[in-house]
């Protein structure tokens, strides 16, 4: 059997892009790390180390600065479909072009005393909390955009159970009546290929109804109310084919105080690292793969 | 000379403690990050290996814990003075007990249709941004408190120059008349060991003290900044003996787009990682060290 | 179209698990960081909240845990294969398992004095540098490993060009004939899933091979290095079916130092943190996809 | 109390200065990273926005990488103290200047078949492990010169007990007659002010002693060792003044396998993340602070 070349892209990767829209004097910032990869036929690069067919990895850098200014950034995604598009035409040897962006949010800095209270027009904080993501992935046949969140930190205090679950000689796990649940959730939705988004729209829209399904939804795992929140989202935008979740289980163990003479009916508890539960589903419509 | 014992302390750190307050349905969750240390003398478990006199760090650890069931965390200054306390009756050895407690805060998850909006009884949200510190010093002879927060990522688009600096044969920084100022900022303000105060009402009024001056000052420099904001602190805050800040300059670079036709009057921007400036002040009192 | 549930998976992530062999006076130790995961029919769980066929991510996490006892560690392939073996009997609803094992290095502390020199029996110094990764991915089909390791970082201060690139309308890159080539190599590579394989010496030797193809490679660019050092791996090992590499090109750009009246041939660099190139390439047989 | 400017100092943090020697076909590499700070009388650039005596962090940023080549590097010691210099002149106002750089240590990479191994003249893999670290402080009075390692992870799988310790209600753990101690040492030690240090020899001598140290003696407590390690160091190195540590104390927790009818006498632990123990000392001359 001969050795080949198999699959392989490349790009430039964590291009810390900010925009500035300063056309009035109430600014705009958008803060973006843009990552973009380029694949299609680089065998000569490969094996022969003929780079006529390569765009660098700096050209591509250089492309996603200048596009912050030539194509703006209206929305994540418009900005990653223009920069996919160009890429692609730029390099005849590829067949397909990411573009993956990370958003960081900032709001406005309050000033001014009372009854005077305002947004600044060019101080800003940055907002922490979930990170905007979007992926688009280009070629001739199809413009996928999977957008998504990441790093959005959820927890209920009370409504989340776990029991009745299988067990085996190695289960030591009491039923939980009532616990702590809480994860860093990612999601990730796949938009269909067809007619126009709203793309800040539906990221906010997403992103409440995530946000209130968690915190409404009795929970019996962690995988129940990952369906639901999917289920929710995809009842909602028909626009959105799946949605994706990664969810760490960050574990509150309750902490025994009886040795102190205390009890602890769920009210103190030991935030754990590592080991954590790890659960992934993607919630998708019966044809929708 | 001899070799000999020097300053020394030992301690439980990180102890990820967090509280659900359910008196109510309506829940609260304080969320802690919680490290003591104990100095004194402890030379004969560094000489002689004789534990004596040395209080664990596990105990330290279950310390931790139970105060926050037994003392709760109304603030967390009170809970950190209540356990230093404690730590210091608990180990006759030692003549001086730290603790620091960083505080992540969390926001009511937002549920409900048009017109029924609210925020849920047990369901939240972590807030991300800035983390509020404090560090409590307890000995016989005083008791200080040092509150602050970190992580506060601030940045101005506009109203920033930075020139007329000094200049040598390794100088080649133009002048700039306008220029982002960004930072990631750690603050400490060290309270005066008298009266009382309202740790929680404190925190909230210097955070936004700082970030007003920070929007509202035009910047000759980040020091300048920094004093100012210090400036406002004390000024408002007579409870407040001096703030430290530490400061990366979180350099913005404007991207040259000239090779490709593109002007760039302040709008596309580079965020750099590595080096960065670094600027470390007091403010403080002038009998006030 | 109905909204169901599509792929999904759930474990319990990075169990630290130290195995230390005490069989004799001369401890070996085994420093790893296990994940493992099911995945098969947990549509009930999913939707109905239906816990019954869900072995616990907690009952994982003692497997893992009780197997380092039970069946060991002579390697982290064969352990996370007998781990995968019984997480799959365990729960009858799986379809298949997944057991990712991370393995830190350590060295004997070396003591005693001149010509006295010997490597101590129990007392361990971490290497750093590179871990050894193992994923097995276990059905009734087949058996996968994939092994391999990450974050090898390698440098060359020469040997090392880049040029004759592809050139558009946003391309600044000068050619470059002699430059540092620098990498954070991940590479996994799969076995062949028949007959018995000595994974810790084949483990050795990949690794070897691929340091010594990094070495000894002209190289024209990031591209050719990774085919280079594939093929070397896939000639040399022919139980091995292929390997993929993920390496971020940790860019050194040569310091202008003209200003200070310093020439600089090749030997002031800074090294760039974002963004990076990152190159992604898998070398295969011709019919081992 | 009038308010005041207290204490300040500014600079440039993590310059990754890369300097390779080639002036023979066998390179070397020293890879580091540089901050540097002053202090002094910068008032004006903080109350009026008055930079004429700001030597702007830029500049220092220059000075580190000419200083790279025209000073070289034979040790950090020596690069720090040669920029320390340079940069009190520079900035009159500066009454003292601080360098702090970390080394990473990289290792030829090995080529050459059986019989003919060999170490590669320009082709290094990074060693991992610790990272060695100097400081130098430097003002008209004094040159100090604090040195040292940081990350340096050890551990003792037998040879190390815990008991005989204080008591209080809050108390409950067990003594311990034989447990793994481990941890991620950081030490710094300082030099006395006076003639000539060959610094590349110190640091090696030094972290073999802190390691054969850490592996020979008994431990009854953290605290022990690291005194045994100081009094060894500073037994062996006159030139020393003092020696600082640093050293989370990294448990590793035996696992329970008596539900699963093992036994585990001393063989499978959990490594934890936190809480950590944290112990901080300091061994010295007695006249040496």
């Amino acid at each position: 059997m001969a050795i080949v070349l198999g699959p392989n892209q490349y790009g430039k990767a964590e291009n810390r892009v900010v925009r500035i829209v300063r056309d009035t004097p109430r600014h705009e910032i958008h803060d973006l790390n843009v990552s973009t990869a380029l694949r299609g036929d680089f065998t000569a690069a490969h094996i022969d180390g003929d780079q006529s067919q390569v765009l660098p990895t700096d050209t591509q850098k250089n492309t996603a600065f200048a596009f912050a200014k030539r194509h703006g950034v209206a929305s994540p995604e418009d900005y990653a479909l223009a920069l996919a598009r160009r890429l692609l035409e730029a390099a005849p040897a590829a067949t397909g072009a990411t573009v993956r962006v990370e958003q960081y949010a900032w709001d406005r800095i309050r000033v001014g005393g009372p009854g005077q209270a305002r947004d600044h027009d060019h101080a800003f904080v940055r907002r922490g909390g979930e990170v905007r993501t979007t992926e688009v992935d280009l070629s001739a046949e199809a413009a996928h955009v999977v957008s998504g969140l990441t790093d959005l930190v959820v927890l209920k205090s009370t409504g989340s159970e776990f029991k009745g679950f299988l067990r085996d000689e190695y289960t030591t796990l009491p039923e939980a009546d009532d616990r702590i649940l809480a994860t860093s959730l990612t999601a990730r939705w796949r938009y269909f290929d067809r007619g126009r988004v709203d793309w800040n729209a539906a990221y906010d829209d997403v992103r409440a109804l995530l946000l209130a399904t968690f915190a409404t939804t009795y929970s019996r795992a962690l995988q129940e109310t990952l369906y639901a929140m999917g289920r929710t989202v995809l009842e909602a935008h028909e626009e959105i084919a799946e949605i994706s979740f990664t969810a760490p289980n960050r574990h509150h163990f309750l902490v025994d105080l009886a040795p102190f003479g205390l009890d602890n009916p769920g009210e103190v508890f030991i935030a754990a690292d590592r080991p954590y539960g790890l659960i992934e589903a993607t919630v998708q419509r019966e044809e929708g793969a």
